[in-house]
């Protein structure tokens, strides 16, 4: 093996990045509570519980990277007392922390919806003045899947608001924007400063997990320069190395950015067939030090999540053109198991694919109402 | 996982059948004397030098498949006192015996080179009468890359070519054909008879040893059909399940056959970018009895193989649409140590690709000359 990449995480991300990374005969190694995680098959397991479990998962890679934006910023520092982590540890720890993110948003005119810092009641009063109602308030840090979160709609919640949340001290108020859609780019950065962005992927979710994602998102022409543009800024001023990724609102003021995830991201699946080059070999290639492949799109795609339950396989591989990837997760309610990706050559056939595979899952999701068929 | 699949040989071949099984939740074991071999990272190893190994390994999986043609027979004997294995037993004796080979394409009418089998001098004597000069005299089994044969080219060298390969006591003596290229067609046969093949690959050989391989091979329409036909009638005959490949010669006579490999093959390795489904998820899909997947080409593709000495890797990255596939073996002159898949958007592209990689390539074999470049 040329060099080992260790990986904080070993989720399906980390199982696809190791996937890319062995014809470049790169090895991953990974740092993981569960032992029988999605990425044990392609490399050792090193866990928290373990003795010395993180000096040793140090010790077992020559550069690091990480598939999990929760990644605990301690172990970050630990890790860099003696080796280099990309993307960098500020990226992480911005995208940790949702006023960081919005102020980092600001700071590189990158709009967004209005919001308010929250750490008192009276500054949730204030906020709610000035933003106006609804707005949802939420934690600064942690949180996830709607957890950390709270939708003000009339003033008389507000003290219920912040006998919710107000323990967590940090808050975040935020008001509603109003869109038509949302929206992910994704781009990689090598550690040469070169940058590379795929398409606008149009985003779907279905109780707040992605269900689907198009690429290139439709009528998104005159999206793509401004995504690309507002990427850029953040990658260049975090000196960034490896994928980021931009969720963006589309609204009638133009693109607003919702959030950054600081990792190869679900809605860049698609790119392993759908692109020359992956977003999961770029992220390699970036942290290996290596030149980045291009991020020309072969063929349209659409990219479905398999939630909850697994399809029958063998109905799934029966559909024409249709990619199958399964993460050898177990089967639990709202988990994401693994992904489907279709590359019709046309409109007509997608139709005609996505009403069979509506058919075909257990969870068929936001599938059938948002594609109009 | 959803089945274990135990392949037979363990080097490149398997590594990337391990590599498409995973994404289907699909775990490979390999028998493999070197536990060091290039598919040791994607599943156990079993070695017959291991205290029952091979009973070890026959209980390590649900079916099995092989990736080494020269697999013993008495191996696949003791597997099929318990297992299944695809292909079938006698694709591989009938691939393991050239004259066995031969005269499986004359019973299913595929055109060969004339030939003759030759168990004694006089035999041989009579062949060359047959036949006339030159021919080549070859082992009927075993071989490779050049071993175990003679080329005869004077009725004087009769008794020098009986002396050295007449203790094989089974031999074939071949006519040359005369050919102005060689290609192969790859096709897979799935459980339920359902055959798909991809396009012609024409390949280039320097040494003996495939350099490059160009799909479509150029010019091949009117082959296309020919070579299908040929193939789908093997397939057929032999009931087989998985990939199958047919070398051929193209000569003003048309198609001859040269030989068959039970087995997916390095003129394939270009559909893993290429096509939408690869030869080696189509083998893998084919043994685990599920539906075949697209055999369509996305985009006409070049593969070259890395010989001998590794390239920097960085170089070849840089190259716009360049994938680059190393096995993880120890450099040696002669051997695979990779490959590199070229999608030019055009021919002018591929000029421009093949020029700089001849810069880059240690060992840049027949690329120059063939290419006109």
């Amino acid at each position: 093996m040329n060099k080992t990449i260790g990986i904080f995480g070993g989720g399906q991300l980390g199982r696809m990045m190791a996937q890319a990374a062995l014809p470049l005969n790169i090895q991953c190694t990974f740092f993981e509570a569960n032992h029988n995680c999605p990425s044990a098959i392609l490399g050792q397991v090193f866990s928290e519980h373990d003795a010395q479990g993180l000096e040793k998962f140090i010790e077992s890679a020559d550069v690091f990277s990480l598939e999990f934006e929760n990644t605990p910023l301690a172990d970050v520092d630990t890790l860099l007392q003696s080796k280099q982590l990309y993307p960098p540890r500020q990226a992480l720890a911005t995208a940790q922390n949702r006023l960081l993110e919005k102020a980092l948003f600001d700071q590189l005119d990158i709009p967004v919806a209005p919001y308010r810092a929250v750490d008192s009641l009276s500054s949730l009063q204030q906020a709610v003045t000035e933003l106006g109602l609804p707005i949802v308030l939420k934690t600064a840090t942690g949180g996830y899947d709607g957890k950390g979160q709270f939708v003000l709609r009339e003033q008389e919640q507000i003290e219920q608001a912040w006998a919710e949340l107000g323990p967590a001290k940090s808050l975040i108020a935020e008001s509603f924007v109003k869109f038509s859609r949302e929206v992910s780019i994704i781009a990689v950065r090598g550690q040469n400063g070169e940058v590379k962005s795929w398409p606008l992927a149009e985003n779907h979710h279905h109780h707040g997990i992605l269900s689907h994602s198009i690429v290139p998102a439709p009528n998104s022409e005159q999206l793509q320069p401004v995504a690309q543009d507002y990427i850029t800024r953040l990658l260049n001023h975090l000196n960034y190395v490896g994928v980021l990724t931009l969720e963006l609102f589309v609204t009638e003021a133009g693109l607003y950015a919702n959030e950054m995830a600081p990792r190869v991201h679900n809605s860049g699946h698609w790119s392993i067939e759908g692109a020359v080059c992956s977003q999961f070999e770029n992220h390699i290639r970036a942290v290996a030090g290596l030149p980045l492949g291009s991020t020309e799109v072969l063929r349209p795609t659409v990219m479905i999540n398999i939630i909850g339950r697994y399809p029958d396989a063998a109905q799934i591989l029966a559909l024409n053109g249709v990619h199958l990837h399964m993460y050898n997760k177990e089967e639990r309610p709202g988990r994401k198991l693994g992904h489907i990706t279709l590359m019709p050559v046309n409109h007509a056939e997608l139709t005609e694919l996505c009403r069979q595979l509506a058919k075909i899952l257990p969870e068929p999701l936001a599938l059938t109402q948002d594609m109009n068929i």
